[in-house]
Order: structure tokens, then C-alpha cells, then sequence
């Protein structure tokens, strides 16, 4: 149980967890909760339920609290959907949020809106929310953001807006080929060799087709001549962040890039650029996300006041 | 019950698959049979019992029924592991089997052994009595052999002999893609898309660092267009091929180029082939492994004779 009833709640809902932050209105945070709740694993009825079953003891009757959601919550298979905005746009905020409909009248929950992207096709959903955190924190900001993950987002950020973005699937990618495939038996699940992963990187760069016929030769190197696993993860990580980087050119090249993610997945991202000799720089800010919902929660108060 | 004793047995043990011939010395077929026990749900000492469950009842006292298998059987985690021939060589035969130690007095059971190459590091086990049963039916032929499958082989055939082979792991990544990544929202189990197959493979073959931004498209066009899930099957399989044929293509440029599969398998890449203007011709021969356990089958029956 938190000390102080909070003033409004701060949530972080994407496919795999539910991150809730419980807020005072000047933006100290009360108490950190967290569920496997994932928007992935839940009906359009089990949204409700799973809220209140990590937040529900600080609900006051008589009371609607804010409820500022951003993430898949608001996708098509969601709470609610909440209507992309479109590129070029600032990271939208409270202003097009979507009320969610709730016969629970201790809670108003807002959903903040995804970003998309018509030619080439693309979409983020949280991604926007982590952007407005990093424009809340520097407002000049003018470049490239790089956000690694499971889904890296490359973004170019022009006077406040998002100009354009692209996903790759590298994360994905790369656990389903270490985990999955016939690679999981030659690559670690921790483990690092620079030397090998910025070879990689070279190859896959220069030629991209090459990654194609790269991945096996893990394998057979495993088998041939005992491949160490650790640089067999390393290489695979190369050759799909090398092939990223050659596609993702037209956004890093000649323009100063902000790689946002903790040190672990932030890295080989780091590495890889500066081999490249880009303009790069990077911060772990892990409350990113929550910068961003803090922005919307004070739009939301200074419309209420 | 088969009518007859088989005089040996033809044996294709892969990592999912154990399939069985019951064979007369002539090359006539008794009888087929198959079961779920692949190499990679058995133990060291699970392979004698699996095989004795399928073909046991055909086993007479007295007598040690040869037992020709090919495969992943020989691999390292297999029945025994049969040592690699290295290229360049012909497919190998009955005198380079392993001879299983086995307590069953009934087989003697030879494993044939897979191919390596040393640079690029590559393996094979199986598709090498695959080239023996090709070669089989047309010992002139020289060219490009592309074995489509999990993981697509393509191999210069010259002289009788594997001069050089390269693995792609396509087959692999479309299922891992299609089944467990977010893309599997948008691919459809079957169906196809001709047009977008072919736009698909000419892109990833003039840019293939762009497959590894068209992937998240496909997702992106679903939510966005209503992309339809057969044809997101087919760009998806147009992506990869076509990053696999940027890759392969010292292989298949200027030289003629048979792929061997089922229709299912060998038509997409038949088609891809094609619009590059390769001289490609296709055989659907099912049995195209019998036919090289047939032949090793007949050089061990010459040394006996």
C-alpha cells in the first residue's frame, strides 16, 4: 500500500507487461507496479479487471482518478483503439487521447494515441509517448532518435515534429534465430566478442544479400571448428544490425543520432555507428516513457483547471 | 505385414522424420513406412529402439539385414556419427558409411556420411545422397543443383563431383517469421500472390538491405491498408528469396540451374530464377533420396557379391 493517494496514474501497457506509476500531480512518483498483464495475453473485457487488480486499493470512491495509458492498449485488439496520428506530427498528447468507455467510475482512462506512417507503411504504438519524453527533456532536439528494442524504431525529428520513421524487426529477429532455429544450438544467451561483431557488422554492411548465406556458416563453423557460442551471438547480432544500418542509412548518415535504450540493447547500436564514423550519442533513460505520460497528465490538468 | 522379406533396408532419418523402404536387392519397392521419431527427439540410445519399432517385424533370425540410412542420423547427437566427406567430391558411397555398433544381431545398419566445406564454412547431411540419386539418373549432368527446403542448398555439380555448396536458411526464416513474429498477424497459412511475389523478390535482389525494412511493412500495410494475408505470404517469401538468390547468385548466373523439389517448394524459387533469365529446369522426384540409397545400397552388394 502507497503512503499518499495518488493524483493520477502513470501506465506503460505493451503486448508482454503492464508498468504502472503511481503520481503525484507535480510528477514525483509514488510507488512503481508492474504485472505480466500484457495487452498480448488479454480480451477487449480483461483490460478493465487487470488494472484494477494493480491499482485498485488506491481508488477513492466519489473520485474519477487520470489514467494515462500509451502502448498497444490502444491498438485494434486493446481496451479501446485509439486512432493513429500521422506523420509529420508532434507526439500527439492528451488532446487526442481516447476516453476509454468504463463502467468503473473511480478511474477516467485516457489512451494516448500511435503514430503512422503512409508511404513507406509503418506504425509505433509507445514509441510516440517515449518520443514526447525526450522532447520534454530537450526541447531543441534536432536529428535522429534510435530506439532499440524487439521493434527498433529509427525517427527523424525535426522544430518539435516526428518528420518520418522505420521499423526493423532485429530484435525479433534476432531472438527467434537464437532461440529458435537451428542456430540455438551455436549462439549464447550472453556473451559478447567486439572484434567478431564489428567484422559482422562490416560484412553485412557492405553486402547486405551476404547475411542471407551468413547465418548458416554460424552453424557449420559451430560443427567445423568449434565456433565459440559467445562470438557466434556476437556475429549474428552484426549481421542483422549491420544489414538495420545499411537500409537505415538515409536517417544516421550525416546527421547527429541519440540512441535512447539501456546499455545492454543501446551497445552494439553505439558500436556499429560510431564504426561508421556518425555523429552518435546515447541515454539510458529508463522512465523515458513516463516523461512522456507526465507531459499529457499536465495538459490534462491545466485543460481541468 | 509386407508380403515379402526385403533384402535390405532404405533408410532417409532426418531431424523430424524417420522414413523406411522395405527393399528388394533389384531396386523394387515392398513396402514404405515413416514415423515421427526424427533425430532430434532421440537420445544416443533411442535410435536402435526406433527403428526396430518401425521394421522390426520384418527381421528374420540368422540373419543381418543391411541397413542403409542417410541423414541427421549421423550427425554428432545421432545413432553414431559418420564423419564428413570434404569438398570437392563426389556424393559419397557405401565405402565411406559408418557401421553402426548395435547389439541387434538382425541389421547392419551404415550410415553415409555428410559433406563439408571448409571456406565458406558450410555442411550438409542428406542432400548429398540426394546429389547421388540425381546424378543416379543423369551421371552427365553439370550445373547448379538448388535443393529448396528448411535450409536451401545449392551446389556446383562438375565431373560427378560436389565442387562447392552454399546453405540459406530461408525456409527456416519464412516459417519463424510467419508463425512466431509479430508477422504472423498478417501472413496466411496458404495462398498466394504472383505479382507481389515477383515485385517482392526484384526488390530484395536490387536492395537487399531492404528486406530488412520491408519485413515490419508487411505488418504495418496490414493494419494500415488491409494488406491481404496471402499476399503478405508471398512478399514475405519474395523478400527472402530474393536476398538468397543476391546471395547466391555466382552460383546460378550463366550456369544451368535445376532445382529438385515438390512443386510446392521448387515454384517459387522456379519463378524467381526465371525472371532473372536463368536457364532453369525443375524435378519433382520424391524419391530422389532412394535413389541414392539404391546406389550405395548396390555397391555394397558388389563388395559382397
Amino acid at each position: 500500500m502507497t503512503q499518499h493517494t495518488p493524483d493520477w496514474i502513470a501506465v506503460d501497457w505493451g503486448t508482454s507487461a503492464l508498468r504502472v506509476w503511481l503520481m503525484r500531480g507535480d510528477g514525483e512518483v509514488l510507488e512503481r507496479r508492474r504485472s505480466e498483464s500484457g495487452m498480448g495475453g488479454l480480451s477487449r473485457d480483461g483490460f478493465e479487471p487487470a488494472l484494477l487488480e494493480l491499482v485498485g486499493d488506491v481508488l477513492r470512491d466519489g473520485r474519477a482518478l487520470p489514467v494515462i495509458c500509451c502502448g498497444m492498449v490502444g491498438s485494434r485488439q486493446g481496451w479501446a483503439e485509439a486512432p493513429y496520428a500521422s506523420v509529420p506530427c508532434a507526439p500527439p498528447g492528451i488532446a487526442q487521447a481516447t476516453l476509454v468507455r468504463s463502467a468503473e467510475p473511480r478511474i477516467a482512462a485516457y489512451i494516448l494515441p500511435g503514430i503512422k506512417q503512409a508511404a513507406p507503411a509503418d506504425v509505433m504504438r509507445g514509441e510516440e509517448t517515449q518520443i514526447a519524453g525526450i522532447l520534454a527533456a530537450d526541447p531543441g532536439f534536432d536529428g535522429i532518435l534510435c530506439l532499440p528494442g524487439t521493434h527498433t524504431k529509427w525517427a527523424h525529428i525535426s522544430a518539435g515534429e516526428i518528420v518520418s520513421f522505420r521499423t526493423f524487426m532485429t530484435g525479433e529477429m534476432f531472438a527467434l534465430l537464437g532461440e529458435q532455429s537451428v542456430l540455438r544450438h551455436s549462439v549464447a544467451d550472453a556473451g559478447w566478442d567486439a572484434a567478431a561483431f564489428d567484422a559482422a557488422v562490416a560484412e553485412a554492411m557492405s553486402r547486405p544479400e551476404r547475411v542471407a548465406a551468413g547465418l548458416f556458416s554460424l552453424r557449420a563453423e559451430t560443427l567445423l571448428s568449434g565456433l565459440a557460442a559467445q562470438t557466434a551471438r556476437a556475429r549474428l547480432s552484426g549481421l542483422l544490425i549491420g544489414m538495420e544500418l545499411a537500409a537505415a542509412r538515409p536517417y544516421w548518415l550525416g546527421q547527429p543520432v541519440r540512441i535512447v535504450g539501456a546499455d545492454a540493447i543501446a551497445a552494439p547500436y553505439l558500436a556499429a555507428l560510431r564504426a561508421q564514423a556518425a555523429e552518435v550519442s546515447c541515454v539510458a533513460d529508463e522512465e523515458i516513457t513516463l516523461r512522456g505520460l507526465i507531459g499529457a497528465y499536465a495538459a490534462l490538468s491545466e485543460g481541468v483547471e
